[in-house]
Parts: C-alpha cells; sequence; structure tokens
C-alpha cells in the first residue's frame, strides 16, 4: 500500500507541523490541507504548510490516500462528517488526537465503510495555530498508532511507515491502554499545572507580581504547559474522563500522604519519596525524551 | 560598610555559585570557604570555587566582613554553631535558606551578638553538589532579604549591593510573607513535582517503561524539578510547614472543582480556567523571568 497524496484537515501546530515534514523528509509525497477557519487557510498557504491549501474540503481529500484529521478531539466527529461524501474508496482516514477510545468511536460512527487508523504523535508545544508548527517536531518522538480489532494490517502499516518517515517511532497499542497512559504522562500534568497556577493567581496574600517575578523558584515551569491551547485541553479532559479521573484519584491520594508527612514532621517519608523520583529522570535523559543541559537541548531534540 | 572579604560556607551548588559569581563580577573582594564534607573541599578547590578553600571553619570566617551559609536549611543552626567562636566582631551573618523564618530564629538562637541579615536568591538549578555551581546563576534573578526589625540599615545595603554585584535584582521584605510567596512560586510547585512522579512510578497499569517513553507530552517538565536534591527539599518543607500547608489546602480545594467540571462533562469552568492561566504565561516572559523561546532560553538567561 502506497501513499502518494496525503490531505490533512485542520492546519493549526499539529496539521502544519505534518505538513512541513512530509514536504522536507518524504517530498515524493503530494500534500493538500483545508481547514474550516478562512483565516487559518490563507496564513497556512502563506506559510507553505502544505503543497496545496485548497479552498474546499471536497477538493482537499478526493485524491488522498490517506487522510489525516488534525483538529481538536471535540471537532473530530464534525470533520469526519465533512470528509465522508468525499473520499475515493480505500483511502485510509487518521488523526493526531491526545485521546484515542472517543475520537476512534466518533471517526467509525461518521464514516462507517472507511479504513480507520487512528494515532496520537506525542510530541507538542504550548503554542498553536498555523504560525506554531515545524518539520522537526516529531523527530525522536513517539508516535502511538491505535487500530481497531479488524483494521487491515497493510493499512497499520502504511500509517506507521508515515510516522517513521516523519522521525518518529511507533508504537501499536490499543485505545484503552492509550489513554490510560496518556492520563498519566500528559493530560494530569496539564491538569495540575493548569490548576497551581490558577490557585497562584487568586491568592489573596501573594499578589500576581510577586508570583511572576519569584516564578523562577519552580513556578515557571509550569506555567509553560499551562499556556497551553484551551479548547484542544477542554476536549481532552472531557474526551478522556474515565482514565483522567482514575489517575487524578490516586494523584490526590498520593498528595495527601505527603501532606500528612509534612504536618507531622515525618522527614523520612519525604526523604524517600525524593530520592525515589530522581531515577525516573535519568531514565528519561537516557531515553532520549529529554536531556540535562540547562538548556534542556530543546534546540536539537 | 564595605566587604572585603566573604566566607561560604558549604560548598554546593549555591555556595558555589556564589563563589564563582564574587570571584568574577566582583573581584576586589576575596572568598574563603569551608564544606563539612572533606571531600566536597577537595573537589570545591580543584574547581576553584573560592579564592581559599580552608580546612577550618576558624580559618574559613577568621576575617571575613560577610559570612554567608549555604547548607541545607536544616543545617543553618549546626553552620551558625561552629562559625561562632570565629567570628571577628561586626561580621556580618548572612545565609541562602529557601525558608526564611525558621532559619532566621535558628540563626538568632546561635548568633545571639552577631548581625543576621538573612536572604534567599530565587534561582537554582535541579542539580547540587560542588560541580553544579556557575558564576552566571544570579543573574536577571531575585534575590529577597528579610532583615529583622532591629537590623541595622548598613547591614542591610552591604547584602543588597553585594547580590546586586553578582548580577541579582534584591526585594527586601519580612521573613513570614517571604515564606509565603515561596510556598507558592516554589515549594508547592516542587511538591506537586515530586507527588506526580511517584504516582507514575507506582501505577500497575502504566509500566514505568511506558511513562519514560511517553513522558515528552508533559511529564518530562515535572520530572526536571522532582529529581531536585532530597535533603534540601526535606528540609524546606518541615522549616516552612504552615505556608505550605496553607497553599495545599488551595490547590487541593481547585484541584477538587476542576475533577467535578471534568465529572459532570462541563466544558466552559475548564476552558474559563485555561484560557485564564496563560495570560501568567505571558507576564513571566516579559518580566524576563523565562523565555518564551523552544530551548526556554536557559543558555543565556
Ligand atoms: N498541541 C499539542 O501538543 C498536541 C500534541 C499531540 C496531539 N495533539 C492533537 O492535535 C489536534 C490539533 O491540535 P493543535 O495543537 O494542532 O491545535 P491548533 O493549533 O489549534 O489547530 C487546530 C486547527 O483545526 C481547526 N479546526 C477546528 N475545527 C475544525 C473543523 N471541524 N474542520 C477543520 N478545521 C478545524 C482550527 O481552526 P480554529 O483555530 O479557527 O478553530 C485550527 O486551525 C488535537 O486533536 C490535539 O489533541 C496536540
Ligand atoms: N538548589 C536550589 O535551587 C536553591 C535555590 C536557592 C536557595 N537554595 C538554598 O541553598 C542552600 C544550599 O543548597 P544547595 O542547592 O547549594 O545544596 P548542595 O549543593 O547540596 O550544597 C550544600 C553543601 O553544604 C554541605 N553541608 C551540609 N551541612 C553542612 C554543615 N553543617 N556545615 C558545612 N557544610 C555543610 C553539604 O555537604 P554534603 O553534601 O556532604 O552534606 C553540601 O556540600 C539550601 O539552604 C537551599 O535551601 C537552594
Amino acid at each position: 500500500m502506497t501513499i502518494e497524496c496525503v490531505a490533512i484537515i485542520g492546519l493549526g501546530l499539529i496539521g502544519g507541523s505534518i505538513g512541513l515534514a512530509v514536504q522536507e523528509m518524504l517530498p515524493d509525497i503530494a500534500t493538500t490541507g483545508w481547514d474550516a477557519d478562512t483565516e487559518v487557510r490563507r496564513r497556512a498557504a502563506g506559510r507553505g504548510l502544505v503543497g496545496m491549501v485548497c479552498e474546499t474540503v471536497a477538493e482537499a481529500v478526493g485524491e488522498a490516500d490517506l487522510v489525516i484529521l488534525c483538529v481538536p478531539v471535540g471537532a473530530m466527529g464534525h470533520a469526519a462528517e465533512a470528509i465522508a461524501p468525499h473520499l475515493k474508496p480505500g483511502t485510509i482516514v487518521s488523526d493526531v488526537g491526545s485521546s484515542k477510545n472517543s475520537v476512534g468511536a466518533a471517526l467509525s460512527a461518521a464514516l462507517p465503510d472507511a479504513v480507520i487508523i487512528p494515532a496520537h504523535p506525542v510530541a507538542g508545544t504550548e503554542k498553536s495555530g498555523p504560525e506554531a508548527g515545524f518539520a522537526e517536531l516529531f523527530r525522536h518522538r513517539w508516535c502511538i498508532v491505535t487500530p481497531g480489532n479488524d483494521a487491515p494490517q497493510d493499512a497499520v502499516d502504511a500509517v506507521s511507515g508515515f510516522w517513521e518517515g516523519l522521525g518518529a517511532k511507533v508504537e501499536v497499542m490499543d485505545a484503552d491502554h492509550h489513554d490510560l497512559v496518556l492520563a498519566v504522562t500528559s493530560h494530569i500534568p496539564h491538569l495540575i499545572a493548569y490548576t497551581i497556577v490558577g490557585t497562584a493567581s487568586d491568592l489573596e496574600d501573594v499578589t500576581r507580581g510577586e508570583v511572576i517575578k519569584y516564578s523562577a523558584g519552580g513556578f515557571r515551569d509550569f506555567t509553560r504547559i499551562a499556556a497551553s491551547n484551551p479548547t484542544m485541553w477542554r476536549d481532552v479532559f472531557l474526551s478522556n474522563r474515565d482514565a483522567v479521573l482514575e489517575v487524578l484519584g490516586r494523584f490526590t491520594e498520593d498528595l495527601s500522604l505527603l501532606q500528612r508527612a509534612i504536618r507531622n514532621g515525618d522527614g523520612d517519608t519525604l526523604f524517600d519519596l525524593f530520592e525515589r523520583t530522581r531515577t525516573i529522570r535519568r531514565s528519561i535523559i537516557e531515553e532520549g525524551q529529554d536531556d540535562a543541559r540547562p538548556d534542556f537541548g530543546r534546540k536539537d531534540h
């Protein structure tokens, strides 16, 4: 199964990065794109995010072997309905949504006859929109593919090969497990960051000016992810509710234990945890998912 | 009041950075240093962290106009007792501890006759030890000075001027307020980061390997601060208990509200918070305490 033309629906951070990456790393594949927003289409064309920014969704997907929906999770169903009448037979429909169970269900409902291979590139920044994308976003990052049980293997291979072509490493897993893993490694960290930044903004005894001034003590690391796209993240929490609530329950239990240790002056419990959490950092650096340099090496990976 | 000789007690990240910074930015001031650990003294001398690494505390502080205690908060009392017999009259004793109320009390108890001007440079990394320091650590960062009510103004000015000489911006405030502000901007963020990293390591259904692989979704930002010095942070939570528990109470209330919003599918509440928290990020970047570039500009400030 060869992919000759990819259509990207939604030309923001992820859609734009895919378009740029394909043009740079898989130059034999033609790219078309469409976004519901006229202004986004104009800016996407200006940056050359895809080979051809189309004025209609029909035009964008009509010749595609692979259509990738890059819209917020809550808009996946609408986007799938919009492309449905215009697909040629055999076209693979994929997406990049941050939660997979509910997106898989929405795509299947809107496209009962299509070949659906959901995927999630675990890579991003706190920016959004057509100016935010860059071709290297997926390099050395993982892309999780979550095909249903009856998905044809050659389509799974085609989507996997496509992502590998953009520099990503691919793992296949079922949607339920994806949603639990990402609740831990992405959704709960974002929820916590949003919460603490909100808490800090609302205190009466500490001004916002003070919070900003002294943010270098640790707080600023949270503000980066708490500056992420509100629409995207609202949709993630609503669509991955069960897994998010489950992991959140564990987190609040663990936090209560530490709260009690602080109240009781139990330094050993604190020290033991703080010692244990160091090792995970080391493994992340060894696995190439972060960097020990002061600039986190964000420049080259 | 002129400072001609500074003694640094504790030659780890902060002590070492002060020593390097003085030699580079205030070269007229002589520096001596001592650490309780022989091996640390040896490595500190090897890196030239101070002009003279001394074998005894007496030698290190005997000629100093300013002694800065750079040991974990829980060791401040011991360090103060160790220097007490060797200070010349009029020497200012300062420190860099991350909580100020309990440290101020410990210093006053050990040094009833000394001029005590506590301070806290709000700058750091997750590294520790004599290899971790660098001269630019304090540049563009704030240093909070928390003198007691009866502290002589010329000593406050001398300590403030010293930190400004190392590139820091100085703010004077009372110790109670410092402890509350830092609970928000530093201590609670660290506690939360330690907790979520611990939670993620302990799940049965998600392996540590998976957590590490998919950490680029947000989790890795937390692992950096959860890799910080366990001794230092144990001491911070034990010594700033009241303020930490107060802010933690607010945080868990706010988290419960979000938990309920997710359970009820209340997207508006989520969106409103996520929209609000973005603006704080912008202010932090404008104030120069972080950077919008993908590498966070860690290289130059
Ligand atoms: N950001 C990340 O870190 C990250 C990482 C991995 C996966 N993802 C997933 O990637 C997807 C896109 O996220 P993003 O960060 O790229 O967001 P983004 O930058 O906001 O881009 C999304 C684009 O889709 C457009 N859009 C919305 N509804 C549409 C529809 N029905 N049809 C066509 N276009 C539509 C939006 O236009 P308007 O802005 O005008 O509405 C916007 O231009 C989401 O599902 C997200 O969960 C994100
Ligand atoms: N790290 C930060 O981000 C940061 C930021 C602002 C302020 N601070 C404050 O700075 C202080 C030092 O932190 P750090 O990060 O520099 O820690 P560090 O790198 O571990 O250095 C502390 C040094 O003090 C030594 N020491 C311990 N007890 C001593 C004693 N009684 N007398 C003499 N030396 C002793 C330690 O030796 P051993 O290791 O052998 O015990 C170690 O070499 C703490 O109070 C901390 O709260 C830290």
